[in-house]
Formats: structure tokens, C-alpha cells, sequence
């Protein structure tokens, strides 16, 4: 395969849109942003109708919400059923056996062959992590939609012990397109399988080279652990181009892994999900062009997405503005944020203005490490200036204190050496976080076994139920409490009161070894890093969880790493 | 309009197949009737099809959650795109400006006229109480339906202050139908409108004398209190026929309202969702065939319904069989309920092999009055026999104390006289007692203000938030702690605890005046009619619980009523 110029299309021609990570329905309720992923879905469809694309290919977590609300649902279906029916056909055909690729589906045919719909523009996609199957059906999102005959979801996996990647084979003219697919799968699991040689993509019997072979996966691609990420060498040599989904930086551009000859795109989300810099990068999909084995991705610019700025300051750094042993330090501090966030607004304003399809109000994100001695300002009263102006005015600020990680002292449990702070444009993981904890805490806190009546009780049943939603919705309000606890002095007895709560969620946790648990269980008690400095949360738990954790997911079913 | 002999179907003939109260999803997590509610959806649907009909009305609780899950909406699809979408055409022709009629929909018009469907039988529906719009952007599960193009939801009003019902004008032939639809609006606010004169069916200009009018409703047709019903006299003369949904007991022959000229067909259920002897009249769906203003409803018995069989005994009836002196007098008693039980089986047994398409255990069903100083016996025991052969052996004994009712004493609040026994085959209305509770109630307790952290503001969170799910959630979490609960002895203390506890649900629900609220702090303390005469539990509050709600409600959001 070589990447070309853009083959002129013809009727040897596909013509794919790629996305992916649209992430449906992330932060609907809030009222400046709700509408943010609909919005940007359409423009997305509607490139794929301007552009005439013979099919619509997604990389997964098209919804954010593994149960989608009803409001999401229905939008997706509008948008699915305004762009892609019509009248005109689809000039492809496919090859393979449906009902192999299919299986799992009620109607186990591609929709646009359904006699009864008259699609235009089929769409294909596999799941991500936000919208995998789960409960005793084993159904996800996507097969609500699938079943509505509006998608075709496929690279469904139903083993845990032999994973046989069957490609969608798809022929239009002289080009032959195998179309692999494999939906999300913990990463951890998929790489030991990997590893194990459990993973096996089939190959068509007949002209095995002349098939342009198109992967499309979603894991971790960058490596967030040993074995918690999908190395780039693991997939086979024969596929030509692989479509990554998961990874919210838009990469879309198609560069070779230097071992292997495949070209892969990692398109990046459509909405920004984090406020990383991975995010702030400028969104885009994909127009991909594959003629014969020769291939092109045009890169399309969304122009709905909301700015995006982070910028970082370090205050050590200017030790000519700052002096920690000024009393009025503080007051200067905020004078040169509130500086810096409006060059940031006025770049934003400026991009926006070429992009009158852009929503108005920036995100935006000062990072500042207050290391060397500073304290952090009210980060209340600063958002309170932004309020309309800023689509996110309670977390624009974010205090850390990068420089002084190893050099904390007098707790108990050294949660500074046991959790180290994540590098810079890094998340930390929070498996390994909880998992860091209790091999430290077991040796030292002997834990009680679960015998108060309670939330801790209620958990347990949500979980044997694997009712997540009821989770999700615990964890809002636990959170919630909680932050009103960190606002109030307490007693001794309080205090007790927490850690005992705490010992039930820790040994749910231990119990349980579930992602999902341990998000709940680091969400619930974790606030901000701008608590650390003040002396009384200094409980350990508390400290654990207040050191380590990003302060902004208050949405559960959103993985704090990405 | 006159009743006559099925008119010869032909060109100038309507043939509509009527149901009502699906309730698709109803106990869908019981392994044994899990299935029940899907089975007989693709009954009714296969009857629609068999019988070529113009197209199907539903009359509302197509769903039995107001948020129904996952797999009932896939398996809803499921069946409306197997049934519903072909090649036959669609005979009938709309004149009505569906703009007006379908004006809530993101696809306002018929979903056979759409240009990318190929609709063979259109489903039109009116939502019930279950099913009705939620939330800020007022949807309900039909819309997901509608906007996937399987069905076309109809008869939504969404001002309080004036419904104007404008009909949906068919026509076949020589034909002409005005199909009017009303959803389930709070009975209490549409009498008042009815009263006031706020609620409006418009009229064609032209012609008005030679449509057949047609009306879909779906509200309480049964007085249930003063102003808690519609009564069938507030609808327009004009109306040729109503269908009247809501009232699970299968009415479906069309009889005449002796005050004015139309005809009321209450089809019922297709499902029995509570052990009452109305929902043990044989279920039937109508094929309503109308031709110019003669109408004609066939019955067509369904098949796939669960075998139900309700009995009463009443222990004091018989004073030659049981002496309430004779110490062995409850092993008689048990004897005699399973020779009943017995002979209730062996019915359904005959019954269930004339139609081999009933799911093979029945419902059965014994209520025994066991007034006259009996004890009941241990139902747990009984159950257990029955596991194998019944569908609900759970609760197959009902013990209740029919005529003590109000020789009742020696309570601080005489619940006894305060709620008083439903007659008969009545069901006790949950809003009425705990409206009637807090009106006592609030005399003789001072309720304390919130102020406890705990379940309490979880509550209140939820509620502010509208998450019906998350109450939901937490109401089968608290049911299975109180039925814990309820099978200790308790100290003092504890008991103490639960009072509190009860004073918190109390406020909440006083505060909010919420049916679901009422229903979650009803079934969140009650258990079983059977407690009753065990000494301990006689703490007024338990009292008040134990005594009055039927035991076998866990879904919450299906109303105890019915």
C-alpha cells in the first residue's frame, strides 16, 4: 500500500468518512455545552452527505453513556435517519457471509440491503469502552440503532477465549476492501490474548493480496501500563491502514509504524472530553480515499467543535514577579492569571471569528504550579469573573504543585513516594492507583470485614447486580456530600465516622478488582488538589485520594484517564 | 353508528386491530415470566399481519417503565420491524395536516408515507401512565419508536391550560375515519379540564355528520375517588366509539353509554400486571372493522397469555370444617388451601392444553379471609411445594382479615378506621391512604424538620433531579433491607432508628406530594399482610405499612393500583 495523491474518484473509488469518539450525550445536562456532541454529530454526517462517502465508518464510544439517555438516543436517531436515507444508492457490494458478520444481530444483514430501508449512506462502526455491551443480553447502545436499521454494528467479539476477526469484504469496481473491526476490550485482557495468541484475524481464501485491508480497533494505544495498552507490532503485517479509536488527539494524518508496513490514523475525538493538551489539539475527521490498494485521508476540519486553550505557568519560574514572602503575593498571582486567561479568551475570539459555526463560549484551562512556597488563590471568586464568558467557569484554574512531589513528609502512609504524580501531559491510572493502595494499606490497616447496614450494603447489591446506572447515580450524590463535608471542620468522631465509611468502600473495592468500583470508590471522597494544603484533611485517606485524583469527572461512566 | 354483522371487508372497509396495556418489559428480570410480555406483543402483532389490517391503535402502557430497558426497547424494535415493515401497501389515505398531528415529532407524518420506510401495518399509539413524556425535553419510549420510523405516536396535548384534540382524518374508500387520541393525563387534572371546559375535539369543517368518529383514551374509567376518574359522560356526543385503555379487565364488546349514543370498548390488558380478579377475565384483542358508520368489533382471544386463577375462601364460612379453638386447627386450614390450590391447577392445566401456545406454569392465586380468630400459616412453607408448578409462588396465599376491619383497637392511631379495607376486588388507592395518613398523622406527630445526612438526602437529591431510575434503584435496595429488617427482633434502639428513618420519608413525601414518592414510601417499609399479627411489629408506623399495601409490588414504577 502507498499513500498517494487523491485518487480521482471514480467508480473504483471508496469514498470513507472516519470518525470516531463523538461521545453522544457527554455533559447534555449542562446548559452551555449540552447540545455540544449533537451538534457536532450532524456536521459530521453532513460531510459524509456533501461528500457523497460510499459508507460512514466510526471507531466506537459514539455514545458517551454506556446507557444513553432517552434525549440522546432519540437526537442519534434523528441524525442517523436525516442523513443517512435517501434515494441515493450505495454503489458497493459486499462479499462476505452477513450472517457471519452479523451474528449477533437480530437482522444479521448490512441495512442498506434491507428491503424495507432506504439508506443512502450505510454507517458501520464498532463499539468503544463507553458504549460496550453489557448485562445478560450482552447488548450495547449501538444495537438499539442497529436494530432500528440505522447502523451496522459489527467486530463484536462474544468469546473470552478465542477472538477470529472475520472481515466485512467489501468490493466496489476493481476495489476490494477487507473491513476488520474489533470492538473494545479491557486492555489488559485483549493484550494477554494477544500474547497468547488467542487473536486471529481470517484472511479471504481467494487473492489474499489483493484485498486492501482496513483494521479498525479501540484501545489504548499509547502505553498508560505494561500490558495496559495495544502495541502498535502486535497487529499483523498484512493490514494496510488501521483506524484507532480511544485516543482523543486527533493524529488523523496516517504515519507508518517503522517495524511494521502499516499506516496507521488516529482520528481523535470529535469533543473535547478532558482538559488535556492531548485535546487541545484542532479536531478533525477523515475523508479516506482507497483506490486498488492505493489509499489518501483528506483531513476535514470540524468547525463546531468548541475552542479548546491550556496553557501552563509555573510560578517558581518567575521569580522576578513573585516573591512567596510577599504578603501581596497572592493578590499578584491573580492579576497575572486573569492576565493570562484573557490573552487566551481574545486568541479564542479570534479563532472563533473564522469559524462562525464555532460555539462561543471557549473552554479554557490555565494550569498553575504554585510549587515553591505560593498558595493557591480562591479559584471560586476567579470563576466567578468568567461566568459568561467561559464555557467552563468553574475549573478554568488547576493548582498542582509538580516540583515538591517527592519531597513530602510526616504522613503515615507515604502517599507521596507510594503515588507518584503523573509526568506532564499524562493522566495517572487509577487501576493502578487502588491497586498501589492495598498492596501498602493491607500491610498496615488491618481491614474490617463488612458488617454496617448502609451505603456500604447498598453498593454491594448494585454491584451483584451489575447495575451501574444506580452507581453512577450513588456516586453523584456521594460526591456531592462529600464536597460538602471537605467545606466543614469536624470532629473526632466525624472523622472516625468517614474512615469507617471509607474501610467499607475499600474492601468493596479489594473485593471486587472493577474499574468501574474503583472509580467510584477514588470519586467519592476525592475534591481537588487546591485541598491538599490545608492541614485538617490531612487524614490519609482523604490525602490519598485528594493527591491523586483529577478533579473534574464528576460523570462516572467517563473514564478519568480518557 | 350501529353495531352490525362484520361488514364485508373490501375497499370501503377499515380494519384496525385494537389493544392496549402491553406493557412490554413487565417483570422482565423473573426468570419464569420474564419473557411473557414480548411473547404476546408478537402475538398481537402476528394477529395484525395474519389479518391484513389497515393498522394497528394501540391504547397506551405499551411499556410498562416509563424508562424502559434496554433489551425492551431492542426487542420492541425487534418486533415492530419484523411485523410491521413490507411490501404489502397501505390502503388508507391521511387528509388531515399531519403537520398538526404528529407536530411534537422530529418526523411529523405518518410513518408508512415516508419516503425511505417500507411500512406495511402503521401502529398508531397514544401513550399511558407508564409511559408518558419525562424530563425537559418531554419524551417518552414511543418517540424512540416514532423517531426510528415504527411507529406513529399521536394524541399528545402538551398544554395544561387548553387541550384542543385535533383527529387524524383517514380515508378508505368511501370510508372516512376521525381517529381522536388523548394520552394519560393525571385523572384529578383532566376531570378539572373537562369541568372547566378546557378540553376541545375539533371537528372536520366539512361533512361533519359522515365521519365515524373515533376516540383513544387512556385514563381511569372506574370511579376510584370523587374526582380521580373520567367519567364517561364528559366525552362529546358525537364520538361513535371510544377506546378506552388503562382498565387492565378485558371489556372489549363494545357497549353503549346509556346517557348518550357511542359505544365503549375496553380491551384490557394483554398482560396480568396485579392478582385482582378483573385481570382473570380471559384476554382479547379486538379486530374493529368499519365500514361508512357501521362498526363491528371481532374478539380475538389471545393465546400466549399466562393462565391466571384467582380464588377467594372466606375460614369462617365454613364453621363445620375449622374451629378456631381446635389447636391443630391450622394444619386443617393449610390442607384445605392446597386441596384449593390443587384444583386450581388442574383448571389451568385443562385450560393451558386447549391452547398449546400458553406458557405452561399459571398464576394462581388464593385470598383467605381469615377473620374469626385464625392464624395464617407460614406462606413461606406453602410457596415452597409450588415452586415447580406455579409461575408465582411467592405469592400464591393472600391472608387478609376482611370482617374485623373495623373492630379493630388499642392502636395511638386508629389505622384501622382511618384506611379503610378496599372492598372486594377494589384495589386501595396508595395516593389516598397516605394522603389520608398525613391528615391524621400530622395532628398527633410533630414531623421534624430534615436533618440527618444519609438515605434522607439521597432522596431529596434524587428527586430534585427527576432520577425516577435512581429511586427506583434504591427503593429494591431498601425493600430487601426492610424485609431484613422485619425478620429480627430488635432492641429499643433500633427501633428507634427506624421511626427516625420513617420521619424522614415522611417529610420527603409530604413535601412533594408525589405519587412515586407515596409509592416508594409505602413499599419501602411494608411487607406482607402475614406480619400483622406478630406482636412486635405492632409500632404504629409498621402498622400502618403492613396493613394496608399489597405485598407483592417490587417494581416501583409500576403503580400498586394497577
Amino acid at each position: 500500500v502507498s499513500q498517494c495523491d487523491p485518487p480521482s474518484d471514480g467508480e473504483d473509488t471508496f469514498k470513507i468518512l472516519v470518525a470516531t469518539d463523538i461521545h453522544l450525550g457527554y455533559l447534555e445536562k449542562d446548559p452551555v455545552r449540552g447540545n455540544d456532541t449533537f451538534v457536532t454529530f450532524n456536521e459530521i454526517l453532513d460531510h459524509a452527505q456533501k461528500n457523497e462517502v460510499d459508507f460512514v465508518l466510526l471507531g466506537g464510544d459514539l455514545f458517551h453513556d454506556n446507557k444513553p439517555s432517552r434525549k440522546t438516543v432519540h437526537s442519534c436517531l434523528e441524525s442517523l435517519r436525516k442523513y443517512c436515507m435517501g434515494d441515493r444508492p450505495v454503489q458497493f457490494e459486499i462479499l462476505s457471509d452477513q450472517a457471519v458478520n452479523f451474528h449477533y444481530s437480530k437482522f444479521p444483514w448490512v441495512n442498506y440491503q434491507d428491503e424495507n430501508l432506504n439508506i443512502s449512506i450505510p454507517v458501520f462502526s464498532i463499539h468503544g469502552n463507553h458504549d460496550d455491551p453489557t448485562g445478560a443480553d450482552a447488548l450495547c447502545a449501538l444495537d438499539i440503532l442497529s436494530c432500528a436499521g440505522l447502523l451496522n454494528h459489527f467486530g463484536r467479539s462474544t468469546s473470552v477465549e478465542k477472538i477470529d476477526i472475520s472481515p466485512i469484504l467489501l468490493r466496489k469496481g476493481r476495489t476490494k476492501i477487507a473491513l476488520y473491526g474489533l470492538g473494545a476490550i479491557p486492555d489488559e485482557r485483549l493484550y494477554r490474548m494477544f500474547v497468547n495468541k488467542q487473536v486471529t484475524m481470517l484472511r479471504p481464501k481467494e487473492d489474499e493480496d489483493s484485498w486492501f485491508n482496513l483494521f479498525v480497533i479501540h484501545q489504548n494505544r499509547s502505553k498508560h501500563g505494561a500490558t495496559n495498552y495495544i502495541p502498535e507490532q502486535f497487529l499483523d503485517d498484512f493490514i494496510n491502514l488501521v483506524v484507532w479509536g480511544h485516543e482523543h488527539e486527533c493524529k488523523i494524518a496516517p504515519f507508518q509504524n517503522e517495524q511494521q508496513r502499516f499506516y496507521i490514523s488516529q482520528p481523535g475525538s470529535s469533543v473535547v472530553t478532558s482538559l488535556s493538551p492531548g485535546e487541545a489539539v484542532k479536531k478533525h475527521i477523515g475523508l479516506l480515499h482507497v483506490k486498488g490498494k492505493k489509499m489518501k485521508m483528506e483531513k476535514i476540519a470540524l468547525e463546531t467543535v468548541r475552542t479548546f486553550h491550556i496553557e501552563d505557568v509555573v510560578l517558581a519560574d518567575h521569580p522576578d514577579l513573585f516573591n512567596p514572602d510577599n504578603p501581596n503575593v497572592t493578590q499578584a498571582i491573580q492579576a497575572f492569571c486573569m492576565e493570562k486567561v484573557e490573552l487566551m479568551l481574545d486568541t479564542a475570539e479570534r479563532e472563533r471569528l473564522g469559524n462562525p459555526r464555532q460555539p462561543e463560549k471557549p473552554i479554557i484551562r490555565l494550569r498553575v504550579d504554585y510549587a515553591g512556597g505560593f498558595e493557591p488563590f480562591s479559584v471560586h471568586r476567579f470563576s466567578q469573573k468568567y461566568m459568561h464568558r467561559v464555557a467552563n467557569p468553574k475549573d478554568i484554574i488547576h493548582f498542582f504543585r509538580h516540583r515538591e512531589q517527592k519531597e513530602k513528609k510526616g504522613i503515615d502512609l507515604n502517599f507521596g513516594k507510594l503515588v507518584s504524580r503523573p509526568a506532564e501531559g499524562m493522566t495517572l491510572r487509577v487501576e493502578d492507583l487502588v491497586k498501589q493502595y492495598f498492596q501498602t494499606a493491607e500491610k498496615k490497616v488491618q481491614l474490617s470485614l463488612l458488617t454496617e447496614r448502609g451505603m456500604g450494603e447498598a453498593v454491594q447489591e448494585f454491584v451483584d447486580k451489575e447495575e451501574k446506572d444506580a452507581i453512577e447515580e450513588l456516586v453523584k450524590f456521594q460526591l456531592e456530600k462529600t464536597q460538602r463535608f471537605l467545606k466543614e471542620r469536624r470532629t473526632d468522631a466525624e472523622e472516625e465516622k468517614i474512615d469507617e465509611e471509607l474501610y467499607m468502600y475499600c474492601n468493596i473495592v479489594s473485593s471486587h478488582n472493577s474499574y468501574f468500583l474503583s472509580c467510584f470508590f477514588i470519586s467519592t471522597y476525592f475534591s481537588n488538589y487546591s485541598y491538599f494544603s490545608v492541614p485538617y484533611y490531612q487524614n490519609y485517606y482523604t490525602l490519598l485520594l485528594l493527591n491523586t485524583v483529577s478533579p473534574s469527572c464528576p460523570k462516572l461512566s467517563s473514564s478519568p484517564v480518557m
